[in-house]
């Protein structure tokens, strides 16, 4: 299947049979979410990567009620970091210096732009990591179609509720979106041989 | 190149050398932006492709002084929508219901579903709506590796000054970010040999 097709392929799967998603697809999946880039590369938020059938349970009963997230074998909790350390710019500065070996003191103009981020709020600061994480979910998403593994990203669902099972404000991280991975149940799933249905080209977009 | 290979190869490019790129691969990465998913799929938002030299030559001169706004070959400028109208809805419903082959009437849940958006601020909704441009950026930057074509994604520009431009406002939109197209200019672009950094496995993902 070219790459085309199998973005005409995927779909907002709303059924799963259950299927796991074996490692080597993960990994690719969560491979090309590491490579998504962000503003200024810090990739502000992280990714819960829930196999556990207990877990995903009690998001279901609590966050989510969804079918897709028992029924799938994976959850992505994409979480966004609420605010930027010092500690934070410290580590992604040498990590800088060390991967392209440079002296750190080379990347000071580069330093000080990314501690002026931190004059942002906390709410604006979570507001603009989340957007880094839906870059990231693009990714995730044309990366599952491409191993034909289907799946259902989700902004319906309780972050309260999310972020108290994960514990995630405890940790300065606010959960932006999910991404549920498995394959379609073609007998439940009424979208399964549904069109999609997206703007024409002149209302999607504009040449100038 | 196998697909992971192409998101190692693709960078935020710095330099371009105004080499275009062919309707034929902007043809992809235009279809690819247009089968991204997005929240409830109503794609609140429109992309403004700028091929016009004039006009990215304005944007250049006060919106966004990156060089890769002239040296590429194409600008994509994604703009959100700052409200749902009801005109937007009963076409989107209308839609819909001719894509599949359904009546109206039995999309009145969703329709309902949908129109309580409409409670949204202009600045929450705008927010909301950036978000589904980053998902379509996403989409749009993992074709372009694909067809392997060189983009850099770019959120460091003034939106007032580009709405003003573009004339976003008067109709509605606000634009969230940009994406440049062209190739990259390896005797000038500093980051063409520069190793990707990235953050550890251990410290982007948490399985559970």
């Amino acid at each position: 299947m070219d790459f085309l097709k199998k973005l005409q392929w995927r779909y907002a799967t709303k059924h799963m049979n259950g299927t796991k998603v074996s490692n080597d697809k993960l990994d690719v999946i969560l491979n090309a979410i590491q490579l998504a880039p962000n503003s200024i590369g810090i990739q502000p938020f992280k990714v819960f990567v829930v196999e556990s059938e207990d877990v995903r349970k009690k998001i279901h009963a609590s966050a989510c009620p969804q079918p897709q997230i028992i029924e799938g074998s994976h959850l992505l909790v994409f979480a966004a970091r609420e605010e930027l350390t010092n500690d934070e710019v410290e580590e992604y500065v040498n990590r800088i210096a060390t991967k392209r070996n440079v002296p750190v003191e080379s990347l000071g103009d580069f330093k000080k732009m990314i501690m002026s981020v931190q004059g942002m709020s906390k709410d604006d600061y979570a507001t603009w990591a989340a957007k880094q994480t839906y870059i990231a979910l693009g990714f995730g998403l044309v990366a599952a179609a491409e191993v034909e593994v289907d799946s259902t990203p989700m902004e319906g669902f309780s972050a309260p509720a999310m972020d108290e099972i994960l514990g995630l404000r405890a940790k300065g991280y606010r959960s932006s979106v999910l991404l549920a991975l498995g394959y379609r149940d073609s007998k439940t799933d009424y979208l399964v041989n549904a069109a999609k249905v997206r703007k024409s080209n002149s209302a999607l977009f504009e040449m100038i």
